[in-house]
């Protein structure tokens, strides 16, 4: 285990962290908040400590894989412990757990509050707490690779960790190149929601965070009412784009260098086919619960996007909704997201690959000596692929299930326990029944808090980073 | 695709559904009821159409995998077509969809009922729905292999397609020796239990009725309040037996021929580890709900026992229980009983499996260039049975998720969806709210309840037979 190595990395997610508390720090200027202080005062001891641990050049910068995994998962613990000193310190969440709770569900993207009053809170926070989902979205790690000479090493393996989905591919030979594409497809369908919302009459510090929490999946929202209150333009502006930050960041790429066929992959079709179905099974369920079919459309796609994106934004109370269509939201939200983009769940292309070995399992029963291949995409899917997607279902229904007795202690009925869980550890936000959209997470005990702050966690990072840490063998020299 | 071969089968299938009706038969000579000739009349024209089927001996036995898995799905449903003419004819349950899923239920050994007041049936019906688990419960073609000179051709792969779990051997190598002395020991613990039952008090009637059930880990019940009006003395020889029936058959022959140390496998140690942490854990749950700690520990002991076992007599009203017993209870009818026992749910030794898959996949994330093979009882699990494992995991969820889809259509609550294609999929019986223990599946739409046959019968014949009858490439040539 190269320890120096680990704590360099470390110390530029400290060095990091400083920086992008300038983003909370100019809007409470802005605004003349006093939490300005509590962010300056964090971002300095980061900033300290941060040099200390970078001040020298490590000679070894070879990374292995299992250091790739862990220094992704201790990277994101001390993110994520930066990030709640200013809510902490400042008495806005006076209760640490709580503080840790909002900072986690920030950064992973889940977009799961305590918070009764978002209203309530300074400006400045609000922007904290869209932009750890922005900076959570594509990752704290590949944000850093693509600005940090971290040359030498081999950085995939932490790339791979990083980011989602069962194979994670470089667009181009180089990874620093290929982490600064990602970030600059990122940051300019950010730019580019930002305008369009800005076009349907929304301040400017609305669309920032607006712009933020969608592009990152995240859907923290501003307003007690999160997204009901807006008009139907911007309804349909949001809609669009958590779709868009859905879809795989790859196929960008490659319509960019315009290689437009080749962009739409079989996940991309899949998953385009499930929201399209999902949207008119649901608005036809819901229909009468509507004075007309436009609006019944309108909330239908902003729901299935808002949870098939695991943003989590709301616009209607689906916990009302008839149970088919809550049942088909549910099970949308696990399926989540296509790999490669800022979307949580399973992601689509593991579940592609898993209707293809059930299928090719058929296969062998009636033709045992058959040896046949699963292709996607035109190329063969390797068996190591997919024996790691199906031990990645296994793990997750294991975690899924642990998550769920924990949270039985508290006797809560059993939606609520069942979709609090899958709506952290899918990184979506609200669920059904006490977590519903109308609802939050602030009637948790603290040691469920502690749960869904490792289911979040464990989600974002998808599971082994997270459960490697607890392998004692891992931590030998 | 031998169609000769197959025809043969189903033409034995339906002789000794014939020949089982004897037993109701005789009930309702002892009783004096007119059902008798419903089921007369049904096993003499089972009889005739089997006799012409199998009066020509087949040339050509060779049966290769898919004609196994497709004998032993055919099999299965001419034989509940078969049990339910004389419950439907007689008019003893009018609807036809009823008596199909009451026989459904009853053959593989599911036990969830569609009857309100289960004692106002005849006698010879309430033992022929118990006669039907006790027939289900080692499978039907077992039995016939014990006893016909199918000789030949490979029955291998129909006893594999059979019977449950995920690695299905001989115990001698003849299959016919083997089908037997599972039969044998089989039918000696039912008589045990037979006995011990009439040691309690219990009728000759109610006696060989509980036999029947519990050795097929079925459930159906002869009096509206299942098992909680016995004796403490009964409730625990019915949790004693439930156990008894959920372990691997094998282990129980290798006990018989002095191989005491070999027969407590990997997968017994775990089941019973599970069993006891199960029931510690819901007795000091519910012991607040209970005069006396005795009490919470018998009602806890034969619920755990029932659900593991996938039984599902009931004592208490488990639905009233606290959340975490709750989860735990359905938690644990999934896990299920023992491969190669008489009960449903996912197997012990599929779980074990899983587990160390988990444990070598992290192995491998850190250690990429290491071999490392899974071993269980001093044997390796070959990469074949872990990928079967890994996609019987799969297809297993999404069977699931698909039915509460369906199943969501009649707009119930979701616990009552989940929990009620929980009880049939994994061959329990009883779930959580409308289909809580003193409830039953009268309420569910035609469409609803043909979802649960579909269920039960791929439940019980672990998923792939059932599903390969839908695929066209099967049935060529």
């Amino acid at each position: 285990m190269n320890y120096k190595m680990i704590s360099y990395i470390l110390g530029w997610i400290l060095v990091f962290a400083a920086a992008f508390m300038t983003v909370p720090m100019i809007t409470a200027i802005i605004y003349g908040e006093a939490t300005f202080f509590h962010f300056l005062g964090t971002a300095i001891v980061c900033l300290i400590i941060g040099r200390l641990l970078t001040f020298k050049k490590r000679k070894n910068t070879n990374l292995y894989a299992r250091e790739g995994f862990i220094i992704v998962a201790l990277s994101w613990i001390v993110l994520s412990l930066c990030g709640t000193m200013p809510m902490w310190l400042s008495g806005a969440i006076p209760s640490f757990v709580d503080a840790l709770f909002e900072t986690v569900s920030g950064f992973t993207t889940t977009g799961a509050s305590i918070l009764n009053d978002v209203e309530a809170m300074p400006k400045c926070i609000l922007m904290w707490r869209s932009f750890t989902h922005w900076i959570g979205g594509m990752g704290v790690l590949v944000f850093i690779m693509a600005f940090l000479p971290l040359s030498g090493g081999n950085n995939l393996h932490i790339m791979k960790a990083e980011s989602p989905g069962p194979v994670v591919g470089k667009l181009v030979p180089k990874i620093k190149t290929t982490a600064f594409i990602l970030y600059a497809i990122y940051f300019a369908l950010t730019v580019l929601e930002f305008i369009f919302l800005l076009f349907g009459g929304m301040s400017v510090f609305d669309a920032v965070n607006t712009a933020f929490a969608t592009a990152g999946t995240g859907g923290f929202g501003f307003l007690n009412s999160s997204m009901a209150s807006f008009s139907p333009y911007i309804k349909i502006v949001i809609t669009v784009f958590m779709i868009l930050f859905s879809i795989n960041f790859g196929s960008y790429y490659l319509i960019l260098i315009g290689k437009l066929k080749e962009a739409i992959t079989v996940e991309v079709k899949a998953f385009l086919f499930i929201v399209v179905a999902a949207i008119t099974i649901i608005t036809i369920n819901i229909s009468s619960m509507y004075a007309n079919a436009g609006d019944a459309l309108l909330d239908s796609s902003f729901t299935v996007a808002s949870l098939i994106s695991t943003t989590g934004f709301g616009v209607a109370d689906f916990n009302q909704w008839p149970e088919l269509s809550r049942t088909l939201l549910v099970l949308i939200s696990f399926i989540g997201a296509c790999a490669g983009s800022t979307g949580g769940g399973f992601k689509v292309s593991r579940l592609v690959i898993l209707f293809k070995g059930i299928k090719k399992e058929l296969n062998t029963l009636i033709h045992p000596r058959q040896v046949k291949k699963i292709k996607m995409d035109s190329h063969t899917v390797d068996s190591e692929t997919i024996r790691s997607v199906n031990v990645y279902l296994i793990t997750y229904v294991v975690i899924f299930v642990v998550s769920i007795v924990l949270i039985s202690f508290e006797n809560h009925d059993m939606i609520t326990n069942f979709t609090s869980v899958a709506a952290t550890f899918n990184n979506i936000g609200p669920g059904l029944e006490m977590v519903g959209p109308t609802q939050n997470f602030a009637f948790f005990s603290d040691f469920s808090k502690i749960v869904f702050i490792f289911d979040m966690l464990i989600g974002r990072l998808e599971l082994f980073p997270m459960l490697l840490l607890f392998k004692p063998s891992v931590w030998k020299k």
